[in-house]
């Protein structure tokens, strides 16, 4: 037998009927609130991923040389692709321009729990709006996908990059040594934080305090302690979540996203079920188009792990609703047969999901077939009730069994 | 300016809604007759293809060693990896097992028009069931897939690779040489064949005969000329297709599809308007799970080209509906901007899609932005009708304006 690549997955019918319903929620969610779906290739030109995360990224990704002698990646993210389809064809559509994509990502990494080779990504990306508004609107999607797929317990944490920066540079911090500094605060390094802080020319109530800020996660009155611009625009992006009807945001100074092209806002929303990987969804606001040859623009944006929504989710139990087949029709003779065929293509083409006996199977195995498969009703196609243009119907749920005209089928199948 | 990878494709929120909607119906049309979907990898074992289709095929895959020695291949179609799914994970599963899925696809070669190095196929599969209704419930699925998405210029040919097979063999063709014979009449390659069929034994006039054969496309009737086991089983076949109310069907005893793996049926969708690249789905019974170590399973299937029809309703004319905002709500003044935003939380919240001023912009440009992105209605929240618990609706494309309480918004713009 030839197994499928480690790391990788395939999905079952009930597998895909649960991923399906989440992505149909997802989906409907980003569509009311006015997001727009684009897709971009399974595969990019290598240099787009090293010019956002560096080179290193190469060891982490599904990286090769194509035929032509091109450096081809595997998408490890959606973001830089997304912003590269902005800056090369979308720079004239009318802003704010709001935008979501959806599909597998890549990463060569050991396969552990909830981490794998092909992982599956939704997004979300803001284009020219640079205002408090925009940032919680962005936000308020996350939060409102998160809410809509029936999740209870998350958290969703809320910081500005600036905070820490400001602090750093006030407390006299090189300003070539404070993206490594916010590097070690965003992981909690702080045993390798302290020494490039003093390295910086810090002083160590100064180093205190800013290790005591990254550990401040409270409610928005938090931010009064705080006074500068940077906390007054969070406090504004709290208001409008407000507006929007989302208070489960607390703020928390200490969500850094250690990369260079964050901007402003920065949020992480976790699902403490998950244990050590459960963080389901980070954002925030960025600078990437220039990177990539144009022009700048604010962008704000996020990126949900549908895998792990999905974990979380089955770990708090929820189930989608089952798709089930409505009816199976079962002929109850040879000559019954092109009546069935015609019976089933009808109900089909009423939008009932409708299956018939392709095996010509005794009545008591097509019974246990239609059990099998969660049918909803059995139409049973026999020549007596044929000669009044009706069938037999059996509800499998109450057993209940009737004639029914083949006019009443599809409303009787479908309520 | 970084490019997207040769012969890839972005596509817009207007291309996206368009494949979406195709997407559905396709979905739909599948779920309807009782087909469940699953999802594979996007790569696979390079030898999963290389079984199937022969070593040959490498040199059109993206195809490449991995981190760990492994060597892999983006999969160039989707068939392969649903049965090496059935054969691992699904033979316990009750049979008839009726699948679908859809992706992308990716093959080496020069880019051209409609065919694109990254490509999308819906394809299904009916394991398990080895009678004709069996086929004519898979081809009845792909015709009504395609007679839903609205195309109206399409032919539907069938045949079975047995008709010819037999005459071969009447003919005393050598048996090891019909796969050849096969291959190049598959490919109306009738200079090529001859020799061939004179080498493998067989006398001009059979040959001549062969080739009429596999120039006869008409109505069921024709198959009265080649009595035999494969026409009885045909003719068949074409009986349950009328019964399933699908009449535009040919006999085409050409269709061959020259791949050992196919064993009975064969049929072939193609849309004229497409020139060269008309054929638009292809199918046929099959064996490929002993392939691939497992039992041997009556299967049969098809993939249909998701592009190549896309094309062709775009050569026929046919749009999809388009999926407007619903709403943009503008507020009046600085201090109404709360007020707005509730309005759009609580209008998103009843589905309907909703977006609000984020860059505090004047009526008047807010006005353009609002028809720049097709929305229906503006909502205007001002001062005075906030008193009253309402607001200003105006509608679009009337051009009406009306005052609106809250609680009759939503139902409002839903109708």
């Amino acid at each position: 037998m030839i197994q499928r690549p480690r790391g990788t997955r395939d999905f079952t019918p009930q597998e895909m009927e649960t991923r399906r319903y989440l992505e149909g929620i997802f989906r409907t969610t980003a569509e009311t609130h006015g997001f727009k779906e684009i897709a971009t290739p399974i595969f990019e030109h290598t240099e787009l991923f090293t010019l956002k995360s560096g080179p290193s990224i190469i060891d982490e990704m599904y990286a090769f040389e194509d035929k032509g002698g091109r450096q081809i990646a595997l998408r490890p993210e959606l973001t830089a692709p997304a912003m590269r389809f902005f800056v090369n064809d979308l720079t004239n559509y009318p802003r704010p321009l709001k935008l979501y994509y959806f599909g597998p990502c890549f990463r060569y990494e050991r396969p552990q729990s909830g981490r794998y080779r092909e992982f599956y990504q939704f997004g979300a990306e803001l284009l020219g709006a640079p205002n408090p508004e925009s940032d919680a609107e962005v936000i308020g999607l996350a939060a409102a996908m998160i809410r809509n797929s029936g999740l209870i317990n998350y958290h969703i944490r809320i910081g500005h990059i600036g905070v820490l920066r400001d602090k750093l540079c006030s407390a006299g911090a090189k300003s070539d040594q404070a993206p490594l500094i916010l590097q070690k605060l965003d992981k909690k390094m702080y045993d390798e934080a302290r020494p490039i802080m003093r390295g910086a020319g810090m002083r160590e109530e100064d180093i205190e305090e800013v290790i005591r800020i990254t550990q401040l996660i409270g409610p928005v009155e938090l931010l009064k302690d705080f006074p500068g611009e940077a906390s007054d625009y969070l406090g504004q992006v709290f208001q409008v979540l407000r507006d929007f009807g989302f208070t489960n945001v607390q703020v928390d100074l200490g969500v850094v996203r250690g990369l260079d092209y964050y901007t402003g806002i920065v949020f992480e929303v976790d699902a403490p079920n998950l244990g050590a990987e459960k963080q389901v969804c980070g954002g925030g606001s960025y600078s990437l188009t220039e990177l990539f040859g144009g022009e700048r623009v604010f962008s704000t944006g996020f990126a949900i792990g549908f895998d792990r929504i999905l974990l979380a989710l089955d770990k708090e139990g929820l189930k989608a609703p089952e798709k089930r087949l409505d009816a199976y029709v079962i002929p109850t003779s040879e000559e019954m047969r092109h009546r069935a065929y015609m019976i089933t293509a009808a109900l089909r083409k009423q939008g009932v999901r409708a299956d018939v006996d392709l095996m010509r199977r005794s009545m008591a195995k097509n019974f246990k077939y239609a059990d099998a498969m969660g049918a909803r009703f059995v139409v049973i196609v026999g020549e007596k009730e044929a000669m009044e243009g009706a069938v037999m119907v059996r509800n499998l749920s109450t057993g209940e069994q009737r004639m029914a005209l083949l006019e009443e089928l599809p409303t009787l199948i479908k309520n």
